[in-house]
């Protein structure tokens, strides 16, 4: 399948009875700062607390049933582990979760908590990778990727069908990017449906893989990346990029200090708790890196998942 | 005039333009850990992060313009300080507030950005009363009292109005006491559209004054109060216990500690911020004070202006 409006459509009818519809909010004092009409889309709110809940819940309800019994297997440390053995426990099938054995407790107990197989490896891509094939040869279970799966980018992009609906009239969507499954589903839904709105991404300058690729034409992955926004420390993926550079208007970059100053003006002033990657965005308008006087301006706040023990602004004791 | 469902359903007509309809949401983490259906109304994302903007903008907006000319005043802390700043400001209006000195930089700071003209005094009750007063005499302003005013009643009345739109079923509604402006709206608008409803009001153990008043059928003021949920410690009003005693259930009362854990659960599980005042309902469930098993449950969540420097789970440094 392709990744266009149907497949989105498709993916929005398929998960509707197993995500939230997340409202839109809105902050008169974020507007008058900024000379913009801002409307955050808050999948902070959907369930696992990320709009990874879209693209899982999509990519395991399409399954055959044949297929479907044999499981799903990823392997993340992060928002889409927990999606995965969320949507696997819906529909009541196994999933196999490949987490780097270094991975922070809160996340193992939120994967245990779904019911997902948790397998420990070494913190390395490819021991990842192998223990996942390892799984998947002695399962026959399905690899759903965080990112480079077209079932998972047309979920993801089922969030912009419904920040357009509730708001038609949209200038401009800010959109995060690490691997760029949100961002590709995004752009392909928000331009089938209004031609004229611009998309703009925006990515930390402690991992600008994205911004750099967009520049040169073609991926220019980085070895190593140093940003708070733990959700996009990931080098974007090849069929993403490939919808990135048809679709997408401009990439933009920010630093980790406007990530945090976004980050604690959101919970302040909107009074939603949000994760860095989530700010990263507004950091954008902050830095004056995007231009929103007199525009109407969409927002994905992409997750609320956070350690409240360690808030980027506390001061440990 | 009284309180009924005629005032509050008034007062949601003519502050509509001003507030914000807040969205209910729901959390299948927290209904499987109490065996309930939780709806949480959330307040803390109206205008000025509390239910407060409500009866500030019915009580301002229901002025006479030979009144409104002469300016609003009222002597507060907190939420209805900025609240009535706010309303007047919108109505384009003078609001006198006075403010005890020690109030913090913060919540002066915000009635401030609203333009509310700020008299600070002695920390006492008779002193913010005296200068009130001493206003009131000068400008002919009228005086907006944070609860025992039935126009505030009725406008805090209309969040529980929005939450049966939009939950027609519920059993129960959850709502904190402090003054009893919130809670003795909210029990007459949900009586009065779903009489077999049950409004269960809770209150800090260390500000129990509304539940001894409950008790012993006439008003038990405290002298002092002892509570993390700073928008409580007031005592509850004469016209507020009037109708409380004729519209609500019970009042149950929780501990500090439970308070803390249901502001941190409800931070992380719906990735809301919320003050401490708005935990004390799900503070209730988590003591088993209040049975919800099987039953629909609707929760005022009623503000969230928390200092993110001083959150109550971090140790200082």
């Amino acid at each position: 399948m392709a990744l266009d409006l149907f497949s989105i459509r498709a993916a929005h009818e398929r998960i509707r009875p197993h995500i939230h519809r997340t409202p839109v909010l809105t902050s008169a004092r974020l507007d008058a700062a900024c000379g913009g009409s801002l409307v955050f889309k808050c999948e902070n709110l959907q369930k696992v607390g990320a709009f990874k809940a879209r693209g899982a819940a999509n990519a395991v309800f399409a399954l055959s049933d044949a297929a479907a019994r044999r499981g799903v297997a990823t392997h993340s440390s992060g928002n889409h582990a927990a999606a995965i053995a969320r949507a696997a426990k819906l529909r009541g099938i196994p999933a196999y979760i490949v987490m780097p054995a270094n991975s922070s407790k809160v996340k193992i107990r939120a994967v245990e908590g779904y019911g997902g197989r948790i397998e420990l490896c070494e913190p390395t891509q490819a021991a990842r990778e192998a223990a996942c094939a390892r799984i998947i040869a002695a399962t026959g279970a399905t690899l759903i990727h965080p990112f480079e799966n077209e079932l998972v980018m047309a979920g993801q992009g089922t969030a912009a069908i419904e920040l357009l609906e509730d708001e038609p009239g949209l200038d401009l969507i800010l959109c995060p990017v690490g691997g760029g499954g949100l961002l590709s589903g995004t752009a392909m839904a928000a331009k089938s449906i209004r031609p004229q709105i611009k998309v703009i991404a925006v990515e930390p300058a402690g991992a600008s893989d994205a911004a750099q690729s967009f520049r040169a034409g073609h991926l220019v992955p980085l070895a190593t990346t140093n940003t708070i926004a733990d959700g996009l420390r990931t080098n974007v993926g090849a069929p993403n990029f490939a919808v990135i550079r048809q679709y997408v208007d401009d990439i933009v970059t920010v630093e980790e200090a406007s990530i945090i100053a976004a980050m604690r003006t959101i919970w302040e002033t909107m009074k939603i708790v949000i994760e860095p990657s989530a700010a990263v965005p507004y950091a954008a308008i902050l830095e004056g890196k995007v231009d929103v006087t007199s525009k109407r301006v969409g927002i994905i706040v992409t997750g609320g998942n956070v350690d409240l023990d360690a808030l980027p602004w506390v001061k440990k004791s």
